[in-house]
């Protein structure tokens, strides 16, 4: 039984076997499957191609509650160093494990509404994270979020620093534009969507100043908006640049420096 | 008295005690109240709603008035090599007093006008950059800064050239599209104010070119727009990569560097 | 023979001598000619300009193929290692002979649609590549590839992170704002169109959400977006540092490290 | 008079002498004036503005071209090593001095249309560079300039492949939507400007695909415009950072490394 079990698990979990390769693909091949028809499903379709849909949906969910099942039998060999039961308990709370029980829970409970259970079913795509499972990609991942972490704080700061400035922004601009605009500018909220909008530069153009302070006012917050890319974007560059040399220090660290000739130890 | 004054200190000043983080947990919910309430007030609110809020108004003014007294009274110990007198002119003319100030003031003088009023209750989100004073976000936003200020002068030449360019191109661009569209390019500042959505990218669509010459001009001015963010970002890349080489040559300079055979201290 | 067609290749290949560069210069020449050609075909020509145009176009064909045939006449002096046939079927099949081939073939076959044709002339702009053939381009294109290929792993992580954000963006919006605006947000299509061009912050205006719920998410969106510039530039930023320190370290290797105290060679 | 000269030269051109800083404040004042004044002018102004618009012109005009006699007299003191006709042939020549005598000369020529006299006149703008006299800015405006310099290859070769996308996008783009918005995507230069517009996400909104597939080639164009920001940008940082480097490594280069007790030479 226990072998079985490794087996199951060396397919469905962290193995790198062509099995394990065949499994992944059906997996991965399924939820994209699944994406399409969600989008598909927003334009009107004819009812036969609803009918084959539903056939999909229905054996999709079938599969993905059987892996979910698998996963959560063979969840104890991930945390070997766990009794079964709060291995189980702690794979249950997992991200993934969730995710995987949101994708497929509300189709046993039909009474939830139809919007809420079309954004559930897109939530699927976030199962194809498990292509990450790839050690190239999850090592990549692993890097760029290296990067935020040792930079949180100056991400943080400069965040905050942008918020508050755009709050501040949206509450001066309310006043100086509402009494020439006041359906564009009718409160707060829509003059912080005016502000979002000018900050990060998309400018649909459904609202924007008329009046001659408002629009110097905009002037000034679209160019501090520079800002809000130049900054963020030096931070991470100083921090994959800190991630690189601090790879090679690390790896230059391991070699000891001899002179092989005289015996010395070459300080750096 | 004194061990008084130094205890209320501790707490509203620059301590890292429990008491303090209290009472700036207090401060900082009650200005977020406020922020929030500033923002609600451009909704069209019930009578009722609005009288809540002009007793938490009342209640906030007073806690910030006695906290601006307090701080007042406290700030010979911030500065503890000045006279008491002085200590507390200079506190006066600190950013953050003035600002402290500002958000109280208004509501002692109800004749001013009620837009500037307004705009005055929203400069109490600046008082939140007191979340800063948690040393981890201080050294981030003082980190930024230094980047900022090392490079002052390659970022204010930058500035300078772009602010020409656009100045130029609002004159060019007057000239070029009066003629055609005599509402939107009414006049120099109309054509600035496009240099400006142009130039940062935002686009709102409210106003833009229809001859070919002014079309072409503008795609000159939007290619141009890119070095707008490509120039600074550089800019401020190398500043954090030069201070993360400066902190790293400063701790190494805290080692000993000794001549590894005679035994003699090196300086460099 | 042999050495008639060993000129020829010096002419058309890979020489820089005079003859060489005249004969690149007529080639560009022409191809610029028919951009332009194909640009101004757009415009309602006179007849008599279409008529000269045909001219040219007839000539282009001309010695393109007069230039197509000797290219694959001198192919085997690109790969002399090869014998005469299996270099020009290498040849054959090769990027820039392709687009070669593709630029002349259609010109033949006059059945082909209209539209098609166009669009297969507006392929003659890829031949423009050859400008690059220019060494000191060629080194600087490769640069720029180089850095794309070893950072290829962060990029393609950073680029399938913000495709999947796209999609399921895509998907809530549409459910968030198809009932409030059935036209604009008709199907998860355009709710995808719309992340595109929030994402990039091109913001065009013609699709944008009006619902509080559907501002908000746009917002996120819309500052996620910044991220999508900052992440990549971030890691090409640093990708490009790495190159500049890779090669210093390689001419550094070229030098020779000997202990200066007893003279010798040192394998690093 | 050559002592005369000498002094004169010294207030007005190179020197750093307080004198020198009063003429130059006087003259970038006027100009500041004359700017201001030129985009005044685009208002609708009242008479007796406009009359003493016209005098302050008037007073410009004549203190420029006072100051570029001077400038001329005196530049034999430029090109010390020049005769005194060729020093100033040369001066006639400069950049500087071609502006400066572009910014007079209209007015001596009442005869020119009035809208090239605007034109010419926000060409005076320019002579604001004056600014970058002051060595601060000046340095770090080299110091940008050689960045550019340094990394020229790489990013003319970006802006070459950006240049010829854009191209084909917008002859493909037109044979994809002439049928759809014949009146929007007249010809290849609509095209053109629509391509240019979202390459570099400024969007105005005047011009965009309606069809579905003009949507997906936008999307793809769109995401290809966030290199067009990402690529310089790295090249501009790696120049940024190279440059520190090489000025470090020059600095270093100066200092000689000794063990100042055991007199060996260190090579680090």
């Amino acid at each position: 039984m226990k072998r079985i079990k490794q087996k199951v698990y060396d397919v469905i979990g962290g193995g790198q076997t062509k099995a394990s390769n065949i499994f992944d693909g059906i997996i991965i091949s399924l939820i994209i499957i699944n994406i399409i028809m969600v989008i598909a499903d927003t334009f009107k379709l004819p009812e036969y191609v609803q009918s084959i849909f539903n056939v999909i949906e229905n054996i999709s969910v079938i599969i993905f509650t059987i892996e979910y099942i698998l996963r959560l039998w063979t969840s104890d060999c991930i945390y070997p160093e766990l009794s079964p039961l709060r291995a189980r308990i702690k794979y249950i709370f997992s991200f993934m494990a969730i995710i995987d029980l949101v994708a497929i829970l509300p189709f046993y409970f039909p009474l939830a509404i139809t919007v809420d259970l079309r954004v559930l079913r897109a939530l699927r795509i976030i199962r194809l994270l498990r292509i990450f499972k790839i050690s190239r990609y999850t090592d990549a991942l692993a890097s760029i979020g290296e990067v935020f972490k040792s930079k949180k704080n100056e991400l943080f700061s400069s965040v905050m620093v942008v918020g508050l400035l755009m709050i501040m922004s949206a509450v001066v601009m309310y006043n100086v534009e509402n009494a020439a605009q006041p359906d564009a500018f009718d409160n707060a909220f829509s003059a912080l969507w005016w502000a979002i909008a000018t900050f990060t530069t998309v400018g649909y153009g459904d609202i924007y100043p008329v009046t001659a302070l408002g629009k110097v006012l905009s002037a000034v917050i679209a160019l501090l908006g520079i800002g809000l890319v130049a900054v963020p974007t030096g931070i991470i560059s100083a921090g994959f640049m800190e991630q690189i040399e601090r790879k090679k220090t690390e790896s230059e660290d391991d070699k000891k420096h001899y002179c092989p000739y005289c015996g010395h130890k070459l300080d750096e």
